[in-house]
This record gives C-alpha cells, sequence and structure tokens, in this order.
C-alpha cells in the first residue's frame, strides 16, 4: 500500500480534529511530563496535546515517513519517531498514551489496548478513539462495490483490512480489572458537506484507501463512479442540497 | 405529576453532569455576558455555566419550585425565576440559552427551538441536550409494564408523555436557515451501575416519574417489581458483575 497523503488527510482538518478534542477534554491527567501521540500522522492531534501541557515532553510515532516529515514540518520543536504501535514499549515514567483515529488498523487491537495499560504507571491514562463506521452506507458500499466489480479478487483482502469494533462491554470486561477509572462511549457525528462527492472525498484520506490504492487509474476511475453513484443514493440531500455523513466513533478514556 | 424529587435526581450528580460538560465545552461564546439555563433544575449545569463564565450573569429558569429552592440555596447569588420555556422570552442581549436535558419535555420542541433561535441576537447561541434513549430497552420496559398491568389505563398518557426525538436531519432543515453555524450529534454513554435496581434508582429521578408518580403505594411497588425483574432480564453483568446502562444524547449547537 503506497504511503499516506497528507494533504488529502488535512482537507478536512477542522472536523477531523473535534474527535480528537472530543478525547483529549476526558483525559484527567491535568500536570502531565510526558505524553505520546501514537499514531500521530501529520501533527494536528500531536498540536493539540502541546497546548493541553506546554511544559510536557511530547513524542509522536507512526509508522508512515510521509506523514512524519509532515508532522516535524509543523512542529519542529517536538519529537517525531518512525515505530510501529504494535512492538512500541512506552517510557515507565508515560502520564498519557493518545491514541486517535489508529488502533482501528491495528491487528487484535484489544490485546494491544491491554498490553499498553498494563505497562502504565499508576495513575497513567491511555486514551482512545477509533472510528465505528463499517455498517455506515459510507463503508457498507465500499465493500459492495469490491465485491461486485472485476477487480473482486483484488480486493478481497481490502474488505477484511478492517474488522468491525467489538461492542463496549468487551472492550469493558478486558480493561476493567486493570483500571482505576474507566470511561466508554460513541460520538455520532453528523458531517454536513456538500454533495457525495464530499463524502467520497472525505473517505478517500482514510477507509477507501485500501480500496482504491491496489487499482490502476482506469479502474480506480471506475470504481469511484459506481461508489460515487451509491453514495448519491444513500445520502439524501437536505433542503439546502447538502448532505449529513453520519459518522460514529468508539472512545475509551483508561486510567490505571 | 408531583414536583421534582431533588435529592433522587442528584443522586448521580457526577454521571448526570457529563454530558452538560460535553454542551459546554461546544459553545462557542468565550465572552458571554448574558447566559440563562433553560430548565435549570436544582443548579448543577448553573454552577458549570458560572465556572465556563465567572463574569457574566447567569438566570435559571424552571417551572418547578422544589428544584429552584434548591438551585438557590445551592448558589445564593445567582438569579433563579420559575417560567414555562414554552411562554419564555429571553432578554434581548441574551448571548447563550443553554438547555440541558428539558426540551424533550416539551410539546412540539422543534417549533420552540425555531422560536428561540429566531429571537437570538447574531453571534447568539443555543445549546441542546436530550436524552434520546426511548428505544432502549430502559424505556421500552416501562411502556411494557404500563401496557401490561392492571394500571393501563391510569398509565396510558404516561406512555406518551415523550416522543421519540425525530432524526438530526429533521433539525438540521429546521435550524440551519436561521444559523451562521450549527453541530449536531449524539453522544452514547455507558453508565457501570451496581445491578439492575441501580438502573431503576436512575431513572426514578426521570423517565420513571410519569409512570410511578400516578400510582398508589401498592400498586407502586407491583410496578417497580415487575419493571426491575425485565431491566434484569434486559441488561446482562459483566464480568465484574456490574451493568452498563446504554444512554444516547441527543446534542444541538446553534449560532445565530
Amino acid at each position: 500500500m503506497p504511503d499516506w497523503n497528507a494533504e488529502q488527510y488535512l482537507k478536512f482538518e477542522g472536523e477531523r480534529t473535534r474527535p480528537a478534542r472530543d478525547l483529549l477534554a476526558q483525559v484527567p491527567n491535568t500536570d502531565a511530563r510526558r505524553v505520546i501521540d501514537l499514531g500521530c500522522g501529520p501533527g494536528n492531534s500531536t498540536e493539540l496535546l502541546m497546548l493541553r501541557w506546554p511544559a510536557a515532553t511530547i513524542t509522536g510515532i507512526d509508522t508512515s515517513a510521509a506523514m512524519l516529515r509532515q508532522a516535524r514540518e509543523r512542529l519542529p520543536s517536538q519529537m517525531f519517531v518512525e515505530a510501529n504501535i504494535s512492538h512500541y514499549a512506552a517510557p515507565a515514567d508515560t502520564d498519557v498514551l493518545f491514541a486517535n483515529a489508529v488502533f482501528q488498523w491495528l491487528p487484535d487491537h484489544l490485546k494491544q489496548l491491554k498490553r499498553l495499560v498494563t505497562a502504565l504507571k499508576p495513575g497513567g491514562t491511555l486514551a482512545v478513539q477509533m472510528p465505528d463506521n463499517m455498517d455506515e452506507p459510507s463503508h457498507v458500499m465500499m465493500r459492495e462495490v469490491a465485491h461486485r466489480g472485476p477487480w473482486r479478487e483484488e480486493l478481497a483482502e481490502a474488505a477484511r483490512a478492517r474488522d468491525m469494533l467489538p461492542k463496549p462491554g468487551i472492550y469493558y470486561d478486558a480493561l476493567r480489572p486493570l483500571c482505576t477509572r474507566l470511561e466508554i462511549w460513541h460520538t455520532i457525528y453528523n458531517h454536513a458537506l456538500d454533495d457525495a462527492a464530499g463524502i467520497v472525498e472525505w473517505v478517500k484520506g482514510t477507509g477507501l484507501r485500501p480500496f482504491i490504492d491496489p487499482l490502476e487509474a482506469p479502474q480506480r476511475k471506475e470504481f469511484l463512479a459506481d461508489y460515487t453513484a451509491r453514495i448519491a443514493a444513500s445520502y439524501a440531500p437536505q433542503a439546502d442540497g447538502k448532505v449529513l455523513l453520519r459518522f460514529p466513533r468508539l472512545f475509551i478514556v483508561a486510567v490505571k
């Protein structure tokens, strides 16, 4: 899979940053000294962490060299490290592990969450946000187009790239014994976008990538046309012509 | 219907206040001078408003004399007024109308929301949170017990006391033409309570009141026993024996 396109991802920066802000608002560690931004991407979440804890040492980690390059340009004073969360061990004095929209990409993320909370010092917090939108038309339609086109075999892997998230009770049972405090909630945002093409642009930055990245240009175009038509049929325009992209996200704040 | 029991309502104050805090966090008016707390109850939301805007003139309004008494005791420096939102006109210089968990009780609340936004000055904000849990077992079971018992006719009105909330798109179409900015979202909280009886205690403070208030003591006891048994059957205990009360709430922040 080619590397992340940071520019495409940042097209909706304001709206994409709201979940990170909502997550951060529930982290209780007022005087954190060491903070790790797991899956920092182009550094927009890292910037929020700097504003909350100006005196803290903040390190962003990500597997994407392109994203890290953007992050370093944006925040030259911070440390950014290329690392895979699945094999990452945070420093022992870490106060906050912040993970905005990254764990959904990791195999067996429940196991990873348990591992990271277990390694935290007492009072340390793991704060996690993940899209939980696999049942939304935006994502159901990706899998449908993948199944029905000439690219079916090529994209079989993509349709399996992300599993449905478990229910809150599963996270509760896994993490509660490891925590002094645990909050689990969903927020369902409604993003008002110009039209169906706006929804396609939105998901191009993230969820659509495993479907279109493996395709050659002509097939990609065909895939996108089919997908856009299905999106237009699934999201009826509002009175002002806009469409509301319903976007559920899962949040977990676990304090050791 | 007897007046609100402020003590019962405050039993879960910490958890009940989180939605008000979440709503407040999205109100953009940093330097508000006049703020109205619509349906202020015992003043817990009013206290949040004071912390956010210490220099503002804050007025709490409510229809319940008992709630207002508690609010005045708690916050003697603030003004509390007995008034019905349906007939309420805010002062012309109002910056923020804050309405935490009250509009769900008002007939035709969509019309009321439009009326209040229309009357706001430019830049003024109407911020609203409402429980959207009529489809949750906690509330489905109230209606079921009401339909199946000897109190059926007596409670026919209660089962109609609150309608389902419209979908976000309905609020969007109604309010968007009146606003410069409009955010609509749901948050689904999961409250870890000790057991089924804990869920019953929780809803006793609010949603269960129209069902049990009209009943005499023996019937009320019978209703609660039947209801508690159904709740126990609907909410399976977690590994640690607790139950998760899933609680969806709708939020609207409309800036004129």
